[in-house]
């Protein structure tokens, strides 16, 4: 299906709405020259395609786990309040439009005119929404730079829980792939459309904000939602089985959303998003025993069951012995993540398998891009990762290479734009 | 849908004709303890998502391009004729049972015994067909190395057309993005069936063969069939309108088939495969007007019609008068590539858009990894791409970063191996 250049009648989203915020760095007017050859009506399957932007939470964090991922963190340097504002407020509408199946600019196909920059790239413009979701989040260092520079007055407001993970037994990080002050998680059932979204916010972001580092995940793992199975890791194994649901709305409730008491009232309803590129070391995994990969993981690779079970969602037994020892090893991936061993600590997942080429030393660098998120990555995701960092034996045939962490602002109402509670003085 | 371990009754390949071929260096005895768990009846909607493995030529050429690609390339460093051609047997049972949807190898889902590495890496396993195909090509120094060694005693059936491109204006080559000595090109409407396909393939290679380099291409661009529509590179131009369709019986023998007397023999119904990682300068390119990248190209951007005309696929008038010079400029891309321009020369084209990360400079790195088949690279691509390098419009806004040509051998007979033709004595 094509997308056309009308919002109004779509998705819930009114045209006023868009073209009456301030921000746009493009004319309402002058619409594109060729809008009316690239037009065409929604149909009912595109429709359904469509999440909503403007919501209580922002999207892309319980919604049911698209296939494909973009992911891109931006430095800022631009220290004009006041711009980045205007820049926020831009990529709200552009991000609006795009989610809904539109280009990013309300300018027809092309743009505002023929001796004018295309307002959108173009590369989307006859595919569908794909479910595409944008997520916001900001780094420890849009608040406070690392030499205790406040650029855009809001280090009074900066959480205590978003602060700089403490370094882990054994990580290995880059920093070209580690931190960074805005991250942009796009994901969608098609890849065009997640790195199209991408690439028109950094476009029009050009002189206040770059890339630092992308992400591109080709496959899910963890499923958010019940809707979905369980889908496999590089590993082979399926991961995420034990994952946080979005219909288990009260553990939702208790492990992702912020709450309005936690910290900073402009995070309530918004969570804290941590990433982390997870090299998996897959030649001498695949060299190993499948009795070494399931007492390594705690499941059976098969089925996914939890050792000595049958089926994969069966109970995941920590207490009975097997042949040789626990049924399920004390050293096993899932015993260490387990809720019944970080005293009912859980995180919701949303990762991603990845193959960025060869590594120079004849291998696929191929691995998981891990995504949690959580109410407060100290409490949650620290203690689970030293936990794991120490004693999981998995780590034999795993490397962190990448890490950040993000404060995720609440949903959108009909007024807001990313960032609105944070920067609303 | 989940693979089941039987070949026997699906895609008209017999279970007793994987079995009884040489070279699988696993038992086909002592089936995956878990098999009877993984077994499930195939749909009728993942048969029709299965291309045949063997024809009169190689799949993955005129295919009706799939959604997404996994293209590696391979270093050999064993100097055992007998060892390489033991991988290649085995190499081609695997890639006919992951064609058709099974596991690597016919040892049930997870391997040959719990004590044995899995003969599967398993990440497909819940995965559909998703019309994989993998296409094999011989680089020029698989022949003769530089120094001129003939390791496998093959250099005197090297091709004539298969000798290293010459350095073209603008090349920026990277050799860790080049050359090679075997490529296989994975494609499937899935990213992880390709991606699982590619790293199986690598890891029953180790010792042998190591990857030189690998590249993931998210969306397909060029299609290859009349029954697929156009698709849009990152310039967010349609790309490939007057590619050659496989439906073109005629021009695809004249183009893409190697004939009986043109060379060597052992190439009849083979092709060449060249391969070019072309980076888009995609930020300096969104920052032009409409205007100048309509000119660039010589199509309009929303329809993809030739400057002038109204449709698509309408002719593409290079004689004509525009209101400033020729309707389409002398220097724009489709001019410049048109078999017009080019004594009627023509190959097919059937490359995918990537984006791997940043490029540590603030830019998505971004663009279009270019495949092309022809009939001989010298006569076709080699004066195509003389004529582009030094001439067109586009040269400002891309980069050519990694180049490689491959002899692609015919398809497989039933009794056929990866490369039976050119190393059977």
């Amino acid at each position: 299906m094509s997308r056309d250049r009308e919002t109004a009648g779509r998705g819930g989203i009114s045209r006023r709405g868009l073209i009456g915020s301030a921000g746009i760095g493009v004319a309402a007017a002058g619409a594109g020259v060729l809008a009316g050859r690239m037009s065409s009506p929604a149909s009912a399957a595109a429709a359904s395609a469509v999440v909503p932007f403007r919501a209580v939470n922002q999207a892309g964090i319980v919604t049911p786990a698209q296939d494909r991922l973009h992911f891109a963190v931006f430095d800022v340097h631009t220290r004009s309040r006041a711009e980045l504002v205007d820049l926020l407020k831009t990529w709200t509408l552009m991000a609006e439009r795009m989610t809904s199946g539109h280009e990013a600019a309300p300018n027809g196909a092309i743009g505002a005119g023929t001796y004018k920059p295309p307002t959108d790239t173009g590369e989307a413009l006859d595919l569908s929404p794909s479910r595409l979701t944008l997520t916001i989040g900001f780094g420890p260092s849009l608040f406070t730079t690392a030499d205790g520079v406040d650029r855009f007055g809001i280090a009074s407001r900066k959480p205590k829980a978003l602060t700089d993970l403490p370094k882990f037994t054994g990580d290995a990080l880059d920093p070209a792939r580690s931190g960074g002050e805005i991250a942009i998680q796009a994901c969608a059932d098609d890849p065009q459309v997640a790195v199209h979204a991408i690439r028109n916010l950094a476009r029009v972001g050009f002189g206040a904000v770059s890339v630092r580092w992308s992400q591109l995940g080709f496959g899910r793992t963890s499923s958010t939602s019940t809707s979905q199975v369980t889908a496999r890791n590089l590993l082979g194994f399926k991961d995420g089985t034990r994952n946080i649901k979005a219909e288990e709305h009260d553990t939702v409730d208790k492990f992702v959303w912020v709450d309005r008491g936690d910290d900073q009232a402009w995070m309530a309803g918004g969570s804290y998003l941590v990433t982390r590129r997870i090299r998996m070391l897959i030649e001498p995994w695949d060299r190993t025993t499948l009795h070494e990969q399931e007492r390594v993981i705690g499941r059976t690779k098969g089925t996914g069951a939890p050792m000595g079970a049958k089926d994969e969602f069966d109970e995941l037994d920590l207490q009975s012995a097997g042949p040789s020892g626990p049924l399920v090893d004390k050293n096993a991936h899932v015993r260490l993540a387990s809720a019944e061993e970080l005293g009912g600590i859980q995180i919701l997942r949303r990762g991603y398998n990845f193959t960025d080429g060869s590594d120079g030393f004849g291998h696929l660098d191929a691995g998981l891009f891990f995504i949690a998120y959580c109410r407060n990555p100290l409490t949650q995701f620290v203690p689970m990762q030293e936990n794991l960092a120490r004693n999981d034996a998995l780590n034999e045939y795993i490397k962190h290479v990448g890490s950040a962490v993000f404060a995720v602002p609440p949903g959108l109402g009909a007024d807001d734009y990313w960032g609105s509670t944070l920067f609303a003085s």
